[in-house]
């Protein structure tokens, strides 16, 4: 099916830039279409910097092969009537993700699938009175998706599990890791387990157990340099002799133990002021943007390492 | 103060091991003790096996210096008595910590500092009839402690402050990233954010919303790239255009509201057997130990990336 390798980019902000750059340097022919006049004429100029950067990192093969392929559309209908896949990442609302699923109905192939970057609302919300309904789900990815891989896949109760197939197959076949939900729930796996860890970070930091930063180091010195490359459960099953049933043996009570000495509470608002005054004191406002450019960076070279570690997939 | 330049270490298992490289790569002279003969005989052939591994990933500089700086010694007095900061790495049980905590206290400087590895037990619990119970504290690593440099540094009631800062000192001058908590709660801050992600991902798994590996896939090609060199208040701070002020207002009711759908509940026991199914089935039990080596290789070669782009502290 040659609409397989054709590919709609609908919302071309941050997110949906990214994902163009996914598509095209997999082979895909990209056409973008972005409501925003000032986002579609910024997109190429765009792509045009950031594909040498990636290329000079190793990370993508024919630079000008891939600007070649990314072309972008007026009109929503122009980029999705030939797709085989179209990839929608337009502002995070029910209002915005219900009108703009509806217009890539419209003009969509019944045989194409639709995936939404949604980081939160779930596909029930937005797709149910279109006409395709069993062809939308939800493909969620980490911000730039580019440089980070993986990719959440979360059908609505109506999605066709075959498009939940096809998308999986569609996001190895660029490179991407898919991770398949069965089922719909809040913040889908990735925010839950960034959440969970979340919330137990700010109650420390509330209730003066350590400052902001060493509890950042705790992670980014110690805890979150396996996650780089192993989940929690294989993190756990190298960490007992004899694996993960032996490790949860030995501490699941302990961390059972831990579970129960907190009940939810609301992020305190003290503590989110003086995190704001931290942070501001070490990072002015007006240096935030050139930090995230420092993390995108630094997010290239360690996918970079991976991929020359067998560490990637 | 010559006496801080000698180093004890008392227990030499993996951890313990780990920490005599921690300390002779940074010019210290250590002494190393195990109550165990097997141990001790083989603490030198380790270490003659592991400073060219780390020598060739430009992790230490002069490999025969570092080897020269180590010392096995027969009795725990001769290690400790000259020493100005004491690690112990024991076995962790009450009854095992508190005889060796004795006989550190019976040997040691009244000057000398002791850090435990307890990676649960606060001191509280085995340094009470201690002399120089000021002196002791917990100096809580991952493992191994030269791959992984964070050590949680936590007092028990009578700690001597000075003595929490000293540590924190010596754990700077030898490149660990100290993390000082103000008092002790269960499972420091380290395993109390690892416990909250990992009960969150046992009742997703239990729940049946994706499998063990798509979990995993999760962190390892997702969540946990940006925790490899920014803590979790970082990521968010750049997470939402004004920052981390910005972000709580925006998303801590989503993250509460998730709080607010599970209680605390043991790890399922149906689900740890599965898991197990599916662990050893990828990876034999009699391949766990090669896999360890795996995984140690894979942070030697991500510390030195860190190290390289200027993510190191």
């Amino acid at each position: 099916m040659s609409e397989q390798k054709n590919v709609a980019i609908i919302g071309a902000g941050l997110v949906g830039s990214g994902w163009a750059l996914v598509f095209a340097r997999a082979g895909y022919t990209v056409r973008i279409h972005d409501p925003s006049e000032a986002i579609r004429d910024g997109f190429m100029q765009w792509a045009e910097d950031s594909v040498p950067e990636l290329a000079a990192e190793g990370l993508i093969d024919d630079g000008a092969g891939v600007l070649a392929r990314l072309t972008v559309c007026e009109e929503l209908q122009q980029a999705v009537s030939d797709a085989g896949y179209i990839q929608e990442s337009v502002f995070e609302t029910v209002e915005t993700k219900t009108d703009v699923s509806l217009a890539i109905d419209a003009a969509m192939s019944p045989d194409a699938m639709v995936g939404s970057s949604s980081s939160g609302i779930p596909a029930s919300r937005f797709t149910e009175n279109c006409r395709n309904r069993t062809r939308f789900l939800i493909a969620h990815p980490v911000n730039p998706p580019h440089l980070v891989p993986v990719v959440e896949l979360v059908p609505a109760p109506w999605t066709d599990p075959k498009v939940v197939t096809q998308t999986r197959a569609i996001m190895e076949d660029v490179g991407q890791v898919p991770v398949s939900l069965t089922r719909e729930i809040d913040g889908f796996v990735l925010n839950r387990l960034q959440g969970a860890l979340l919330n137990e970070a700010w109650a420390l930091y509330e209730e003066g157990y350590a400052t902001l930063e060493d509890i950042d180091a705790t992670v980014a010195h110690g805890l979150g340099l396996r996650w780089a490359f192993m989940g929690p459960f294989e993190t756990i099953d190298l960490n007992a002799p004899k694996g993960i049933v032996d490790y949860a043996e030995r501490l699941g009570g302990m961390y059972y133990n831990m579970a129960t000495q907190r009940s939810p509470k609301p992020w305190d608002p003290d503590s989110i002021t003086r995190a704001g005054e931290v942070c501001r004191q070490t990072l002015p406002e007006s240096d935030l943007a050139s930090r995230r450019a420092w993390r995108d960076a630094t997010l290239t070279r360690l996918a970079r390492f991976k991929k020359d570690n067998g560490l990637s997939r």
